[in-house]
């Protein structure tokens, strides 16, 4: 699957534990396409200097930058229009199940996920509620609790009452369901935070973590990362 | 554009106001298909009760059950995986554009409204913030003022600078963007909310207005409206 001449094609700005640019990593990965990466330091705002708003002005991490012949300059941005770009670019392996049917259940898990779980949590929203909001510590963490559980119980009643489930989120191939619901159980990990009572999802993002594009997007294997 | 024979084919469950069931009536008003509609009292706890969980066990809306011959019953649900599965079934007019940039350039603008936006001002987030978060109403409205001002001046800076802007978010054919950034204008206007300084994003929402496929989603046409 690897495609020499696009490894140096994509500039893929990044940190190394957003869950985010974790999406991203692991697609390009499955694809077999290395993108080159830039550094962002997110625990030193670097997302907000005036080096990284010439690349993207909003600041958002990660973003990616097309260098392919043509292509424009603006940068692509929100990691599941990005997964979606490069699953069209690599079809193969496809990311997304051959049938209309199959591939709104697959978007739809993704989007609880990546749309109506992970914004409630990022550092922006546990920033404005640690200051503004007058949240205390344990006030923020129940937040987080509260969220991801949420998020996460309500994909794992799905996943175990419907009969899509495989061994992946969707059959038997990993899809962008599966990215998105590794890149969540890598963020309760990150946070320490243990939502139990969902056995499907966990026992599928131990087959992910099995694969290697999943277990090469590992955060503590990225630069930038603390030194084990 | 009508397709008599798919009128009957998908029953909507869904509520008069909630943008995510309004982004669903524009595509299908769009498509020129009419699906039944099934109002849900999210007033009354409808979707909650009984009834509706035998439908949609998570209980969230738009719920979106396709009657078509061998289809599975599982319904569809997240507007954003109802939109593009609504794109591929009925191809013209499109939703998204031809080019794969061009369309990683709309779903980016959908889902900093949809993911990035959307789900921070929703119901269940504003309940909990009024009740375990201790907002009172002056917080509750802050905190509606400060994402809805973030997301969609983040989205005007982006319109405002990108060559792919034309008369709507994306050239000159209303595409998902365009669906959830009218979607948004809905929000502020049943919350009352003015995000000043957004021109080039009125002046777009104003061309979706006077669309007849935006102009008959409106919330104060559907059924379980007030009366005016």
């Amino acid at each position: 699957m690897n495609r020499p001449t696009d490894d140096d094609r994509f500039e893929l700005y990044g940190f190394w534990r957003t869950s985010a640019t974790y999406r991203v990593r692991v697609a390009f990965h499955l694809k077999g396409v290395k993108p080159r990466e830039t550094f962002v330091d997110m625990d030193g705002g670097e997302q907000n200097g005036e080096a990284y708003r010439r690349i993207n002005p909003l600041g958002g991490l990660p973003a990616l930058v097309d260098h392919g012949p043509g292509q424009p300059p603006v940068p692509l941005t929100q990691s599941l229009a990005i997964l979606e770009f490069l699953d069209e670019l690599y079809p193969q392996p496809p990311l997304l199940p051959a049938d209309a049917h199959g591939r709104a259940r697959v978007r739809s898990i993704a989007q609880m996920l990546a749309a109506d779980t992970h914004p409630l949590i990022t550092p922006r929203v546990r920033q404005y509620l640690s200051t503004l909001g007058g949240f205390d510590a344990d006030a923020s963490r129940a937040w987080l609790v509260h969220w991801l559980g949420t998020g996460l119980r309500a994909v794992e009643q799905r996943l175990a009452a419907e009969p899509g489930t495989g061994r992946f989120c969707h059959g038997d191939q990993p899809t962008i369901a599966d990215i998105c619901l590794a890149s969540l159980f890598m963020v309760t990990g990150v946070l320490k935070i243990d939502v139990g009572g969902i056995p499907v999802s966990t026992r599928i993002v131990g087959e992910c973590e099995r694969l290697p594009a999943f277990a090469a997007a590992a955060p503590a294997l990225q630069v930038g990362a603390p030194a084990l």
